[in-house]
């Protein structure tokens, strides 16, 4: 899709801009770091929930790609993508949409961490003769869901129910979501470290056990990028690190200057006594996501930037409500506040481009030159 | 829009639910305690941001309505709506968007707050030849933009250029956003006061330069709904309360009971050792917002419902990925988690009503017995 000869001072604000030429530094960046490692890549696209990015970031236009809802999954499938995992728990409900997309020709697999849920997959196999893959979700870290990868009984009490049950068991998946507390590029690596030992371990339960495992995916994009080895490991996946935000800056693993996403907003108004700028990039442009309040630096809902993408010295959106933003002066910095009269335009750094993301409904690409090409629709939903 | 004989057990989740007939008791209370009152209503639309709630909530097919965004003016005005008010103060590069949807016979009003943006509409009138109806923000309450009330010497200045640039000064419009921090009714009612009296007093300074004043509006749903008295107030604007949330709850305004929003979700799986419940609601279901955090009861990411919307005693989705929920109960409490097991269905009651809204693209409402009923489509974006 094209835009009308739009510029920076004409699109309608609030909307998304997305930096090419970062986005695809990002991507050559990871492709060279894991082909390095010598594992294969399979990028989320729960971030980008875009074709035009997903054929970036992908190593081949048919995958193989990661995906967060079967919506994706649905709208990847149209536009050619042939190798997709859906890594959310399987719920038995879901199973039906499933075998609708896989017989689109789609080998699209999913993820699961009980027997109750292999149960169910066989049943389905029975009454579908759809043999659906399923990789074994496995805790790296005790962040969210999976099975212990101590758990060999279980692991293994899996793996053949489904085996039993005709599904096809294709190995294990971890992810590594503690990493995204830790800012040390030496905790980040033992965090790697973790990841892949945890992962190789359960691979060998269900090997021991005369199970298959040909698939053992690692992934976190704070864990992808500090990997120093990855001995066992067939497969990595990321997904936020393609665009970045503030948030895997403080991490560590995005440097700002390579964040490729930035909410472009109009100056709508002052208080000047207190030292505000409101601009119309509130929390429904920027998203509610505070995630940096956690980290050392507190960039507030965002870092505010000039129309070159360079920050402003410690200007960042302190407050938001619905449809407004308040810019000011971080506090305890002794920056000025930029003159920035009504009708003047910004450029926000987000906190979380997955949150971000998810409030538009497309990118619009800036070309090499800074200037605005295309735009890229995405999609949001289940 | 109808669903194909869908129940709360096969639509597909995460997705929203709307409880039709607490949504029209809400409207009908706001309204007959208005009428009370003596004042007109006119709802806020950015909440609910879908036709078929608009048609309940409005007095009117036609209006009056308040909207947050040009898109949300566009699409109800292609709904029928009539009258108007864009509430976030003008930018002038959205004046052009303003006078085409006037041009569709919709009387669309803006609001500003500087001498820069009335000089901007005046510009616009002379090029344009539309002459936009304007309303002074002014600020009730230190909350966010808006003009001093003892600022006559700026709300005048603004009044005349707007008179000597042939645009219609309406009046002036204030917002006690501040009001969201009580949880007392007597400090609500007092703030419901202080924001009427701001109002009136902003309406005198323009009537005393010999300038129009003939609308007076005022609102937010905590000050709607505990005004007492609005003796010089034309018109109420609210639009959470229709809805409601926990937000509220906390405040006061709307009881948990009341609230007619929830989002249906599957169990995806446990962690039993740590009390975990998984479900496939997370924070892109539920959104962001954790404003109950600053409340004295932090209620999580949401309250966890049984199918009819009864609570389960202290279980709260306690922390949130972008797709699972993770549910708990309540730490100090001594309830039992309930046994649900993978595929169990529940539903949460959101913090934010108008986060939550804008993470989907439809209603599914509830009828009074309980049963899915109507798609009711809403929309997103600028």
């Amino acid at each position: 899709m094209q835009n009308d000869a739009q510029t920076l001072d004409t699109l309608q604000t609030p909307c998304l801009l997305l930096d090419e030429a970062r986005l695809r530094a990002n991507v050559d960046r990871m492709k060279a770091h894991l082909a390095g490692l010598g594992v294969g890549f399979r990028p989320h696209l729960k971030t980008a929930k875009s074709l035009d990015v997903a054929r970036i970031a992908m190593t081949n236009p048919e995958g193989p790609a990661m995906v967060s809802t079967l919506r994706e999954a649905e709208y990847f499938a149209e536009g050619g993508v042939r190798d997709m995992v859906y890594g959310v728990g399987i719920a038995p409900g879901k199973l039906a949409r499933v075998s609708a997309i896989r017989s689109r020709g789609v080998d699209l697999a999913v993820i699961l961490d009980s027997i109750e849920q292999a149960e169910a997959v066989a049943a389905h196999v029975r009454d579908t003769g759809d043999r659906v893959p399923v990789l074994i979700e496995v805790d790296a870290d005790g962040h969210r869901s999976g099975i212990s990868p101590d758990d060999g009984v279980t692991l293994v009490g899996i793996g053949q129910r489904l085996a039993q049950g005709g599904a096809v068991l294709r190995g294990v998946l971890l992810h590594a979501g503690d990493s995204y507390s830790l800012n040390d590029p030496a905790a980040l690596a033992a965090a790697a470290e973790n990841e892949r030992a945890a992962a190789v371990k359960a691979a060998e339960s269900l090997r021991a056990a005369r199970l298959p495992c040909p698939v053992v995916s690692v992934g976190s994009t704070p864990t992808a990028r500090f990997a120093r080895d990855l001995t066992g490991v067939t497969e990595v996946r990321a997904g936020v690190f393609m665009i970045g935000d503030l948030f895997q800056t403080g991490v560590g693993s995005v440097a700002m200057e390579d964040i490729a996403l930035t909410v472009l907003a109009t100056v709508i108004g002052h208080q000047r006594a207190k030292g505000w700028i409101i601009t119309d990039a509130g929390w429904m442009a920027l998203s509610r996501d505070r995630g940096t309040a956690r980290q050392s630096v507190d960039q507030g809902y965002g870092v505010v930037c000039d129309l070159s993408g360079r920050p402003y010295p410690d200007l960042i959106v302190a407050d938001a409500n619905q449809e407004h933003g308040i810019v000011v002066v971080r506090r305890g910095s002794t920056a000025a506040l930029p003159n920035l009269p009504v009708g003047s335009r910004v450029r926000i750094l987000p906190n979380h481009a997955c949150a971000t993301g998810a409030q538009h409904d497309c990118y619009h690409a800036l070309d090499s030159a800074g200037a605005v090409g295309a735009v890229w629709p995405r999609i949001n939903g289940w």
